[in-house]
Order: C-alpha cells, then sequence, then structure tokens
C-alpha cells in the first residue's frame, strides 16, 4: 500500500540522517525509545498501545502511525484498537476524531497489505 | 469548491467506517458531539463560535474547518470570523497564525462556493 | 470570599512587577489582551465565552478564573456558563472536568461574594 | 492518608454540583467516561492503564490521581505503573517528570492506606 | 527549491489577507511578534533559536520553517540546529521526532539553495 | 527562601525514589535530561534558557523553576530572563501569564536569597 511505503520510506530516510549526525542526545532519545516498548512488567503488546493512545491524545499522526504498525506486528485486534481509540477520544476529546479518521485508514491499510 | 468537496467526502467515508465499527463508546461520543451544539442557553451560532475558537486554540485544522462549515450555516459574518480568530491567537500566541492562513482560504472558499 | 481576593491580590501584584519592567514586548501583550476583548462586531459578552472555553481547553486554572470574573461582569447566567464548560469538555475530553470542577467552585464564590 | 481523602472528599463534592445541574451534555460525558473504561475486548486494567498514561502525556495531575486509584484497584503492581510512567515520559518528555514525582507520592499513599 | 518558494508564497499571500482585513488585533499580533525577535539584551540569533524551540515543543511545522529560515539568515550552524533539535527533543519527548524529520529536511533546502 | 527550599527538598525526595527503582528508561531519560544541557555547539547558558522558554509555553511550572535556577546559576540577567518569557509569551499566547507571573516570582525569589 503506497499509503504505508510511503510513511516508512521517508521515516527511515531522515532517521538515517538524524542518526548519522553528531548529536549524542538524539542518538540516546532514538535507543531510549527503542528500549521503552520491550516486554517487561508489562508486555510490549500492552507497551505499544500505551504508545498509541498517548501519540493518539497528543495528536501526532505519525507516531500514531509508527504505533499502528507495531499494535499489528504484535497482533492486536481491530475491536482492541477501537478500545484504544475509545479511550484517546474520551481522555482527548472530539478534536482526537480527525486523527482517528486518519488512524483507521492507515490501520485498514496494514491489515489489506499482503 | 475542491478543498471543501475533498475536506466533506474523506469524513464522511471514514466517519461512517467510524460508526459502522460495534464500538458503543465512539459512537455515543458522537451523538454527544451532536447534541452540544444544539440551541439551548446559549444559541446554535455562539456554541459553534465556541467550538471554532477552542478548535483554533488547539490548532486542529479539521476541527476548524468542520466548525467554519457550521458558522458559515449559522450565518456568522467576515468580521465575526476574524474576531473570533482574534481571541483565539491572542489566547494561543503566534503558534495559532498558521492555522488562522489554512482557516481564512477555507472560508473564502465557503463563500465563494455556489 | 478569600478565594477571589487571594486571585486578585496575587494576581494585580506581579502583573504590577511585569509592567514595571523595561520590557516593551511584555506591556503590548497586556494592552493587546485588553483590546481583544472590547465590544466590536461580536458583543464584549460573546467574547469573554470565548476568552473561557479557550482558557479551558488549553486547562490554564487561572485563565478560567480570570474569565469568569468577565462573564460575571457581563452578566452570564449560570446555564449560560454550563453550556460553555459543555463545548469545552467535549471538545477537550475529560481531563477538562478537573478544571471544570474549580471553574465551579469559582463561579459559585462569585456569586456569592457580597 | 489524607492526600486520598482530601482528593476524593473534593472531587465528589463537585462532580455532585455538576451532575446536580441541568447541563445534558455534561451528565452524559460522565455516563460515557464510565462505559469507557468497562471490561471489552481490552480488560479494564489495561484500558486503566491507557487512561493513565494518556493522563500523564497530557500532565493532568487530577486525572493521574483518578487513574491511579483504579489501577490500584484493579490490582496494577508498582513495577507495571513504572512501566506505564516511563511509556508517558518517553514520549511525552520530562515536562512529563514533575507530574511523574507527584504520581509517584500518590501511588505510594495508596500502597501504604490501611 | 520547491518546498521552500511553495511553504513563503502560501504565507505571504494568506498574511496580506489577514493583514489586509479591519482587525486591528491580528494587526498589533502581527507587529508584537516581529518586535519579539529583535536585537535587545539577547541578540536576534539566540531569541531565534528560542522561537525555533518553543515552535517545535508545540510541534507547529510552519512556524518551525518559519524559525528555521530565521536562524539561517542569523548564521545558525548546523551543529546549533541539532542542538536546538535536541532539547525540544528531551523536553518534549519523542512525539516531537516526526517533526524533527520534517525541520531537518527544511533546514537542508535552506542550505543547499543558490 | 521558603519557596525554594520547599521546592527543592520535594523535588530532591522524589527524583530519589525514581531513580531508586528498577526502571531503567526512567533513569536513562534523567541522564539524557542531564547531558542535554551542557555546553556544546551551544553553551550551557543558551540551552538553559531554551529549556526556560519551552518549558514556558508548555506550561510547566515545576519545569520553568529549574530551569529558573540553571539560568541564575548560568548568570542569567534580569533582562535577558524577561526577554525570554517575552518570547515565550507570544509565541504560547496569554495563558502563558499566569506562569510568568509566578516565574516572576521564583526569579525574584533566587535573586533575594542569601
Amino acid at each position: 500500500m503506497a499509503i504505508i511505503e510511503d510513511f516508512n520510506a521517508y521515516r527511515s530516510k531522515m532517521n538515517d540522517k538524524i542518526l548519522g549526525s553528531d548529536n549524542k542526545v538524539m542518538k540516546r532519545l532514538y535507543s531510549l525509545d527503542t528500549l521503552t516498548y520491550q516486554d517487561g512488567a508489562l508486555s510490549g503488546k500492552v507497551k505499544e498501545m500505551l504508545g498509541l493512545a498517548t501519540s493518539m491524545v497528543l495528536r501526532c499522526d505519525d507516531c500514531v502511525r509508527y504505533h499502528l504498525e507495531k499494535c499489528f506486528e504484535q497482533g492486536v485486534s481491530t475491536n482492541e484498537i477501537f478500545e484504544v481509540f475509545s479511550v484517546a477520544n474520551v481522555v482527548g476529546g472530539t478534536i482526537v476524531i480527525p486523527h482517528t479518521r486518519r488512524a483507521l485508514e492507515y490501520w485498514e491499510a496494514l491489515n489489506n497489505q499482503k
């Protein structure tokens, strides 16, 4: 699906440039980010849903897409995704709705890819 | 105007999918949203301006477009819209300016459509 | 009421210090703020309600208190205030609820003062 | 613990006033809030952790306290709570740290009450 | 570079319309904005970096682009820009990363233009 | 000054508890935070002003206090602090004003301590 490939191609290209710089803080933030979602007292699956819900209430579409992919890999079901959406929309209010529309479009693309 | 039609087509298509799901929370949030802006102690017109101003300071372009359409239907004048813009920009600061540029473009499209 | 007097005493004391500094930008921002809520295409009353709703979704308790006082002076009724609350809570979500509790407490103090 | 009792007493008193008003939107928002966290495709426990994480990144101390109580009732462990904290701090940045300090103080109070 | 020209063309066109309106508050906000970044106790260069960092944590891509241009005119180096990015990402968290990707793309365009 | 001592005592006590936990992500975030503000392409002084400005627009009073202390140690003058305040207030809008009042109170305490 073009929507998935375009997102990931741009993301990878620019991440490489950021990590290719000499900035140690940015590099450590990236590795801290990876560490955060690993299995621990909570499973990686639950943590990815936490990442998704927090990204939704902060209304960061690219962060939402990233965590949708991770949730998809972790086997989160569509009913579960909708419940994450519902918590985010109730906590964050109707301003989250436009981001939910785009999130659902991306989720469907993930489920429809071969 | 393409800008208006595209926005509404995407919005309707994705809203139908969200409402077509089994998620009761999302459905009730949508109906609560509708209830919120009905005439009451305050007129629907004032409430739509409240919806517009809050969407601007929270910097949600799609929410802004939606409430601009509702304000247009309620007969809000261009001078009134600019005063809503001005409150939102003073309360929310210069980060609201880029959203105001896009809001004005959409407002002009609404006024220029046949 | 102590809650009102304390808020206003602190606000005045610190505003005087800010305006007593040499910083021209802060001074102009204060005078711009005053200009924003004057009667125009929209009445001062409507603008104060816009100021209140935007302060609520941005969750600034002191801003909320300030605009509640202005709404009170403009003759906004309790039913109208609750409708402003309701727009802010639906747009901004349940995170606005704690601020609504404090807003209602302040609104009651304003109505109970002699 | 005084910190817990004071929070809940104020919360209950003001919620009663809000629900005692005639405002239908606020009432429905409260009941929607209750519905959101019930067991479904996701357990109530996971949903409360989603509620906690989203409250932390939106930096609403009272919302954090409320969801900490619910997490406590759901049997969330201290190690799990710290992992929710860690996702919220990485997604939301160091501005979440002061809220984490207050969250931990409240969590300890919940665990130390008789 | 198309990315720079498109941004500035749209920005100028819509700013002219906003300033061409009768709204005094918007006009004064624009002139206050200009005043804010002039040399004073702090140099214009430092102030533009403050403008950039605050725009990043508030996640306003257009504001980021505007301040990147100003930083470029002020002679901010790429190493310095990355340190502004790093403060913004640590303070604001990983939700700032997607905005950093777009910021770096724009910064490279500014440096590659003839 | 009590305001300074109370803030730092609470901050230290709770930071010790967070760092005393087994959570590796929180520990690394704290050390990343320290790394971020060290002299580099930009001086520690400029970085602390970036930390202050971003904390102000995100309206985190405790973060503001922390960076005010660091700015004080770095020898930032009162005129410079007011210029940081002015950028934050123009970018972030009048909702930053109440935080500026509290910031000025803390800044005065820092300057008046023996």
